[in-house]
């Protein structure tokens, strides 16, 4: 069994040369087309089905694809119950097998943006939830968790997470990843994939492989659109974007990366030799498989237009890189015929078929491909996943503004009003059962945000909206407090195909007369908590104008209601940090903190110069005191890094966790320099009057920057040290680094 | 005397080599301290002046200055009439001679971005207009008309004009440049140079030196603020956004070139060889000087922060190439000290200073600094002039929108309201002139847009324009018609610094209430013609959805309101064309009519998938119909250029102007390729019922970019042809490079 720590880099050991030496001689044994299957994987739609007599139901044209082996199906079962999917996985896995000549098992892949994709798994929070905790090993947790659901029910892969860096809320998917931040990425990317993995160990029987995502510049989008051009310098590229895939590969061991469906500067990703294998393996040493995004070795015929026909798209597909081919039809089908024409692909042709037996020795396929069905109920969705859901979900609620109104206690108040449009179904229900029967509810969701199509959605029309206010607000005069739940629905920010199934946005407003019905609330004089959920950032400045109190919670998990619950009345104390800025309007995008020094004296005509709220920002229901900051020394060299020491004290009269942000601002450069740039985190947990100290180690390779000559700068010179609650609140000193 | 026709590159000829003799003699008689004050310019503000009695007053440290010999002035008698500015251009100059031990001249400069940049000389329409016209003749002449004005009152060289692309009507210079367009940008800085240095020819005695400015990516900023970081890549760099400084160098022999204050992917371009003198210098063959933009090479240590202090900014810019630090005080002045410490600078020092010698000797300084006064008068601000500046306000106003309600006559109206914000002063008197006495006017401006701040400007309140507008709406009650002139003042776009002095803007929403102004105006039920007026592109939504008709005048010349007056009346047929695209909402950026065709599909959420008017449009009081086009051939190849030929038709009443716009759209590229792209456009002018053939050669470098390599591709393969008028409505047909 091959045992890495989470930071150490993989390396050759015995068990790898036993996989490599094993690969070698199945290849040896492989015809032409059973190593092209081995690259292809198809969707469990198209026809695998277990029968309610629990038989398995293949259609034609996959018992077709069977015979020649498979490399990977997705989704098998992800309409069924745990135990039923584990049942149909363990039968196609047993006709898989059955069906090619040499017996090679296939690998069954999920995604994971809130837990397992697939019925009766537990369901957490989205990955900008996840960061907003900014707990490295509650998030490992977590996707422990999602690891172990995901091999309960039969599945090996998931194409999750992804490391993309996401800056413009425009984009339909930005929730799908953690931050705007690269440092934050990374940190959350090396606890998704190790808690995937199970820690590399986990893979062979207990949990899953990582595909970490998409590689690269994806969330770069021109406009903010799905599948438009992508433009990134290369220094950028480097260090902005590249450091989350690079400890996706060297820190957290991911078994697979996913190639982008975009281009990058001109070149499309899934042709980028350059990406795809001088970086990622020759430079990395990435030992996994590269898999497609869907269909997109045939987009760069029909879609990129880089190549001029299926044929050349397979090419360059397969000669940057790409292992496996998702879905397309029309695309690595046509290798065996180009093999023969083209005898020099078949060396690319045993590598990537290769990468992917390797793969299944890794996850035990050959050993062991079938599920132990009688433990999977008892192991998937428990109660303590269920806790540790509801306990992620309170850490990553963003406490954006409180003026005394909150938490609530039956002192303050014993009717609420809980409206508006993304009120759910069990609100009311969930609610009470943590608020006790001291407290009653009245609930009026008013409108729907959308007419719920999924693509292209529209607005209900004002006129159903304003009646949808109007029944609000006779809802609401009937209460003492007033807590409104607006944001976006799940059709208002999702991944946008083309123009049939839209789900990016050119305005990052709250959709439809969210702010019209906020001022109406406002003129009613009760206290009115908003309660933000949304998959997007928004420009929430009504919002932030006249509520008491809001409560940002993205997307929680199925225990959602419970959290915020107990953060309401005050049973928790909310911890969570946003992961990105929060702009005031969408003309000053892109508006990330960590934006050049350059851009530090921005400032627009008829507007403020400052984000409504910054990145790293959330507020406590009790009070956290920062000492100044001592360093160790004002001098620091390779051969000593300094350490940076403060004391963090809990003023307040609760309990309360805080997330203590560590940035560094390079005072000068060979190049231009950041504003300022997080570099270190720790959150820690203070009883009231309670105090604690922490220390930072600046370890040199923080301070490393791409430099002129386009290689990595030592970062040497003066650097400003800033310790504090966000990117706009802090202490700071400073040090020389010689 | 040097002659280059427009599109040569120039060569070593015997006057050249006869002018680097006499530099280098020169140089060998020169102290340090004398080279290096003539890669020195200081404004005129600091103390040049002329007196009521004619005499020349020089401040003591003006005095100072010269004893050493000065590169150049800027802006001497920026404040006097053109005879007094030569007086005062002649004594200062014989005061330079005489004031340094060799008898060196110095340079005098000023900036034209609507004319020469001084009192009494002709003011034209802004470079965005000119690029409207579409007319590369006209523009040609209206800058041979800069440049004499110029010369005339003792100026030598311009820092103008902007090569650079702009593509976000944020940034408050995006009228300074000519177009988001690359070849149209191109074609226009060929006529305006070609322009300004009368075909280098008129260098020596009548026309000035052009300074191509910024090199570059200047208007590429994050966020559309000045100052602010730049990312471009590597391709969009050289495809896009180096062509018209290509061709300033290459076919219009610019004779300088300005840095731009920005970085270029991290790269502080006042101290970057690659840029100044790897590509401008080594690859293009830039034989002129290299100027930096104010302050900038200071600026490499106090804002950039990519020199750790003003020795090392000054070391930074010599040796990336900057040959003339513009107003620094403590940058270049530290060299002789710098030099001294480290000899290896001499040979830098020398080579810029040569550059700066050189441009005198072509500018013909060393034979005759003087300006005949006697002549000045009848040459400036001529007739001819000013009916120059009028034609290309008549070729530049753009027709946005006409519902049968364009031309005015006496028959539709002989009482016009002329309301609104943008009214000018003389606007009623002008109007007039052209009109005749059967058409009265009633004016009303109704408020001012802002407070008139040069600094940080403020919108008046809105009570203050709510009285404005109801002011504006008893005057239009009174009339027939109502014409009203919105968009925005001089503040509200302009050159952004810092926060004391802001021009850039996070929304492009007309500001104020003018929106509520055009629909007040609406329910009047009148005609309602907007004149827009403005200096960044707006999202004028509002404005093209209840005006009748709209004109576009961008910022005309001095001789605009007859200009309009002559399209308004029906005098003159406006063929202005769109040098921008104008997009329905911020959220859209970027949204050039040229991006990559893979944005095609881009479409977002409740919004339209649309510009609100396409990059070329523009409409006419005729008809012009467009003929299928016809192609020579659909097999092209190196050797064999295609001819596409379409017959244009005036079908409708009037004479009128069409500019005829070929686009061509590359279906497959080894990298991703844009939508379309302009490649060449003809202007021509058709009687009613006349039928004119154009023919458009489709040249091989025509198809060319910088492919996977980064060396330039060919561009074989499938070739869409569009031609039509406008990047949205066109013909097309299709052939094959080969």
């Amino acid at each position: 069994m091959t045992v890495y720590s989470q930071a150490q880099q993989p390396k050759s050991t015995t068990a790898d040369l036993a996989i490599d030496q094993q690969v070698k001689e199945l290849l040896q044994q492989m015809t032409l087309e059973e190593k092209v299957a081995q690259m292809r994987m198809f969707h469990a739609q198209i026809g695998v089905e277990l029968s309610e007599e629990d038989e398995l139901v293949l259609s034609d044209v996959v018992t077709e694809k069977l015979k020649l082996g498979i490399g990977g199906i997705k989704n098998p079962g992800e309409h069924l119950s745990p135990e039923r999917a584990a049942l149909l996985n363990n039968k196609l896995q047993r006709r898989i097998i059955e069906s090619n000549r040499l017996g090679i098992p296939g690998f069954f892949v999920t995604e994971s943006y809130n837990g397992v994709d697939a019925e009766g798994c537990t369901s957490f929070g989205r990955p900008i939830n996840m960061a907003a905790t900014f707990n490295r090993d509650l998030v490992k947790r977590v996707y422990d968790a999602v690891g172990r659901e995901a091999r309960l029910r039969g599945l090996h892969l998931t194409h999750s997470p992804e490391a993309d860096i996401v800056r413009d809320p425009r984009f339909g998917r930005m929730s799908e990843a953690f931050s705007e931040d690269t440092y934050l990425t990374t940190e959350m990317i090396i606890s998704a994939i190790t808690g995937l993995q199970g820690d590399y160990i986990g893979l062979k029987s207990t949990h899953i492989g990582a595909v970490a995502k998409h590689f690269a510049g994806y969330a770069q989008v021109s406009g903010g659109t799905n599948f438009a051009a992508i433009e990134i310098s290369p220094r950028t590229l480097i260090d902005e974007i590249f450091p989350p895939f690079k400890a996706a590969v060297q820190q957290a061991n991911t078994l697979g990366v996913m190639a982008s469906h975009g281009d990058l500067n001109g070149i499309a990703s899934h042709a980028n030799p350059w990406l795809l294998t001088e970086v990622l393996r020759n430079q990395w040493g990435f030992q996994g498989y590269v898999v497609s995004d869907a269909n997109d070795i045939g987009r760069l015929y029909y879609f990129m237009k880089v190549a001029e026909s299926p044929e050349d798209a397979a090419i360059l597909g397969l000669k940057a890189g790409v292992d496996v081919d998702l879905y397309a039809e029309d695309a690595y089908s046509l290798l065996p015929k180009l093999a023969r024409e083209d005898p020099s692909l078949m060396e690319y042709i045993d590598q990537s078929a290769g990468r992917v037996l390797r793969t299944k020795f890794i996850l035990g396929l050959f050993d062991d491909p079938y599920i132990d069905i009688e433990a999977v109920s008892d192991q998937v969705r428990t109660e303590e996943y269920l806790d540790l859901a509801k306990q992620a979900d309170m850490e990553s609620i963003v406490l954006l503004k409180n003026s005394e109104v909150l938490p609530l206690s039956t002192a303050k108040a014993t009717k609420i009003a809980l409206v508006g449009p993304l009120l759910g179904e069990k609100d009311e229900e969930e609610f009470s059962s943590i608020a006790g029967n001291k407290i009653s509810f009245i609930t009026e969701k008013g409108f729907e945000l959308t007419n719920g199509e999924g693509g292209v959605p529209e607005l209900l029309s004002e006129a159903e909206q304003r009646e949808g206010i109007e029944r609000i607000l006779a809802a609401a005069q009937q209460a003492e407090v007033i807590m409104a739940f607006v944001g976006g629905d799940e059709f208002t920010a999702k991944e946008g195909f083309f123009n049939n199934a839209l789900g990016d946005r050119e305005n990052i407003d709250p959709v439809g007369l969210q702010d019209e019905l906020i001022l109406e609330l406002k003129k009613l004089g009760k206290p009115l908590i908003i309660v933000l959920k949304h998959r997007r950032t928004l420009s929430i400045n009504t919002i932030a104008e006249n509520a008491d109190a809001i409560l940002d919670c993205w997307d929680l998990s199925e225990m959602g209601n419970y959290a915020l619950a107990e953060v309401v009345f005050g049973m928790d104390n909310p911890s969570g940090k946003l992961p990105v800025t929060v702009p005031r309007s969408i003309g000053q995008l892109p508006y990330h903190y960590s934006q050049k020094e350059i851009n530090a004296k921005k400032g627009y005509l008829f507007a403020e110069n400052s984000p409504l709220y910054p990145f790293g920002f959330g507020l406590s229901y009790t009070v956290f005191d920062y000492s100044q900051i001592t360093l160790s020394d004002t001098l620091m060299s390779v051969d000593k890094p300094i350490t940076a020491t403060i004391t963090l004290t809990n003023s307040g009269s609760v309990k309360g966790k805080e997330t203590v942000q560590l940035y560094l601002k390079d005072l000068y450069g060979t190049v231009v320099r950041p504003m300022q740039e997080l570099k270190g985190f720790e959150k820690v947990e203070l009883e009231p009057g309670q105090s604690k100290q922490l220390s930072f180690t600046i370890l040199p390779e923080l301070l490393e920057y791409t430099g002129l000559d386009m290689k990595t700068n030592s970062g040497k010179g003066e650097v400003e040290i800033r310790i504090g609650s966000s990117s706009a609140s802090f202490s700071s000193s400073r040090f020389r680094f010689q």
